[in-house]
């Protein structure tokens, strides 16, 4: 390179999706170097996010391939773009599919996570120019994914969406502030404000949903009822539950005909004081809805509708003092909270270990796919060299 | 009657309606006394409320009939029943469609203006034991609506749905405190907050929305955006608007293909801070979502949903750090707010007066439904007796 800048670098290993849907290809892949604004990342270890297998099975736009999956990560820093000043190589940190720039009025006002300078959007390319930095063995250009794409030894991540993170921090931890853990527990914690003696319940027990246990857990709510239809789950579930602070378990399925808001609202007494979506589909968005009190009932959307789905609730029921927000990364703006998270892991209020349930290398990545899908795994760390944990 | 209390009133003068979306029917009627916790209220003056008409033409149930409408009103305490303690004969008043039992946890909580001891339902009878207190020529019983029944010389209340106040405001302004003037500024100043310099769009300029802008006009808000259908009422509209405090006048009409929200997102520079919705259509709803900004933006329903169809947006969009809240009487509490919002107006920060366009007596009342429906009123002042004012 002119200047001496970062070269092009030849990765080994990178899971490339060809199609909507299909097994990810372990190919050998070209990234280039960091641009302006730019940091090249070497990947430590990721993990799959419900996020990631949405956009994988979608088949129209956004959904587009050949593509990088992988947003929830560590890593560290290898090379740095011209007007990075905010980290060097070597610096340990975990990019974020959300980003930050600090300047704009979003990024400045502390009810906001939302960057309005530079607007979220799930593109295709970098967030400053639009295109790629990954090409492959053919020279034809692989697509990005949330800014992130971890799934690969090595990415390119603009400076708004990296993070830097405590190294004393194992790297398997550091990545689940990323996303999953990161977005539950913001989402009790800075979104809801969930308060001692609150009920809670969370409609999806993934790593997400568990996320919103725990951080209700820290916040001290006295009810946790947590509602899961995925019979695996449910085994696996129980154990999980109480570890997360889950006071009550609901499968569905065991219901009968009884509605799951109905058994809550028998449960806390007239509803929960907030109720989060953790699935990802509009029925269970209106369950939540409807399992919330009168009065001053809150439902927090985190679920990204797999279908694209409305949200649909009963006008009449909302004007009874109900209301609904939605949020990416639960309200968590990345720069300044996760280093606060971290320290809530570090002085072991967060307890991060429990995510973890699995760990397989990159070339086994299909893998945690199919434990995320059985519903066998919360989070499933993918290491790109196991010499590296 | 036995130990002295209370005989039954025949009064010269009820507005009965027969039948859903009929005329209605200057009748005499028999009110019987108050019972226990309850007080029988001579009507002074009523208006009529948009959630009137919604009621009036609904068929089925919770429409039914013959019934008494009218829930906007003042008048002044005739008689009281057993273990009322809170009012006496003379006492003026104004009635409310909320009850406050002052003691549930609701009642005490600041969060909430929906009391759990006696939940919110549109009831074709008394509060406490479902049963009428009106009786026609022919004795037959005549239905309550939403615990007021003000179209009527003489009505019974529960004392949970009665507020004194204070004598010094003019009983046609007091009366604009019993639903549509406290529903609109609670709005702007309890329920949203709205902090000065913030931006406000406001669907519908009825006396709802109207009261939205007053509020806002009193917390600050810089940008006071109105957004209404109707071409007399646009006609009418812009000094209204003025007077309220409406910065940009909305007619969609005239805006050919382009959406509201798009008008808006550009009026604001991404969408307003605050958006109210207060018409009753789900369409508009929606439009006032779209029209809040990400980030923050705040969707308010006021609007009672005419034809009972569903709220239904992006489940994507909410994701964006939207929020929407719904309220009966603007996040008011009747018995602590309205001497609060009283003290407003006699401090001369909340002008009442603007609300006021048409008077009329009482057996004149199907004109006031017609200037409603006309969109030529805001409030129609209804005279029990025209030497009263
Ligand atoms: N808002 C954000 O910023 C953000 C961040 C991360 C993930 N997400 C979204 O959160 C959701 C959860 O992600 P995750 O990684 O925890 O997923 P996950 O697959 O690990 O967990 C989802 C859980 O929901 C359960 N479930 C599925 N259908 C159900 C039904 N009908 N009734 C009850 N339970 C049901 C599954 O059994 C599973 O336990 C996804 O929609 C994901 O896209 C959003
Ligand atoms: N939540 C509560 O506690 C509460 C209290 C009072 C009234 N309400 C409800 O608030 C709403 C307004 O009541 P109001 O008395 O002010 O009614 P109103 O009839 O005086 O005003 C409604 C306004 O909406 C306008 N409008 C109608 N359709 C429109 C459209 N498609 N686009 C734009 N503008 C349109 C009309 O021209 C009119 O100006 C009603 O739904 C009523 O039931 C709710
Ligand atoms: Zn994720
Ligand atoms: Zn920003
Ligand atoms: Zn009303
Ligand atoms: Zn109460």
């Amino acid at each position: 390179m002119e200047n001496g800048g970062p070269a092009p670098i030849r990765c080994k290993a990178a899971a490339v999706c060809r199609a909507a849907g299909e097994p990810l290809v372990i190919e050998e892949i070209v990234v280039d170097p960091p641009k302006a604004h730019e940091v090249r990342v070497r990947i430590i270890c990721t993990s799959l996010c419900h996020s990631d297998v949405t956009f994988w099975r979608m088949k129209d736009f956004p959904g587009i391939f050949p593509r990088i999956f992988g947003h929830e990560a560590f890593g560290v820093v290898e090379s740095v773009g011209e007007h990075v000043d905010e980290f060097a190589a070597g610096d340990p940190v975990v990019p974020t599919f959300l980003g930050q720039c600090s300047d704009c009025v979003d990024c400045k006002s502390a009810r906001s996570n939302m960057c309005s300078k530079y607007r979220f959007a799930v593109r295709p390319g970098m967030l400053r120019d639009g295109t790629s930095r990954f090409s492959d063995a053919s020279g034809n250009p692989l697509h990005h994914f949330l800014g992130v794409s971890s799934f690969s030894e090595y990415t390119v991540v603009d400076v708004n969406h990296v993070v830097k993170i405590n190294p004393a921090i194992p790297p398997s931890l550091a990545c689940l502030l990323s996303c999953g853990a990161s977005t539950g527990v913001g989402a009790a914690w800075k979104l809801a404000k969930v308060e001692p003696g609150s009920s809670v319940a969370i409609f999806g027990l993934g790593a997400v949903g568990l996320a919103v246990a725990e951080g209700a857990r820290i916040c001290g709510a006295s009810k946790i009822i947590g509602v899961d239809l995925n019979p695996e789950k449910h085994e696996l579930g129980r154990p999980f539950c109480k570890k997360f602070g889950v006071t009550h378990f609901i499968n569905p399925k065991e219901l009968g005909e009884k509605p799951v808001s109905q058994e809550i609202l028998e449960i806390t007494d007239g509803g929960a004081d907030y109720c989060f979506e953790c699935i990802g589909l509009a029925a269970l968005m209106n369950d939540a809805f409807l399992s919330s009190r009168e009065g001053w009932g809150k439902t927090i959307i985190l679920g990204v509708e797999m279908h694209g789905a409305p949200l649909s609730i009963s006008s009449h029921q909302i004007l009874h003092g109900k209301s609904v927000i939605g949020s990416l990364f639960g309200g968590v703006k990345p720069k300044e909270d996760i280093p606060i998270l971290a320290d809530k892991y570090l002085n072991k209020e967060l307890e991060l270990e429990k995510f973890i349930t699995h760990e397989v290398e990159l070339t086994d990545i299909n893998k945690a796919f199919d434990l995320l899908h059985q519903g066998k795994s919360l989070r499933c760390t993918i290491w790109m060299d196991k010499d590296a944990k």
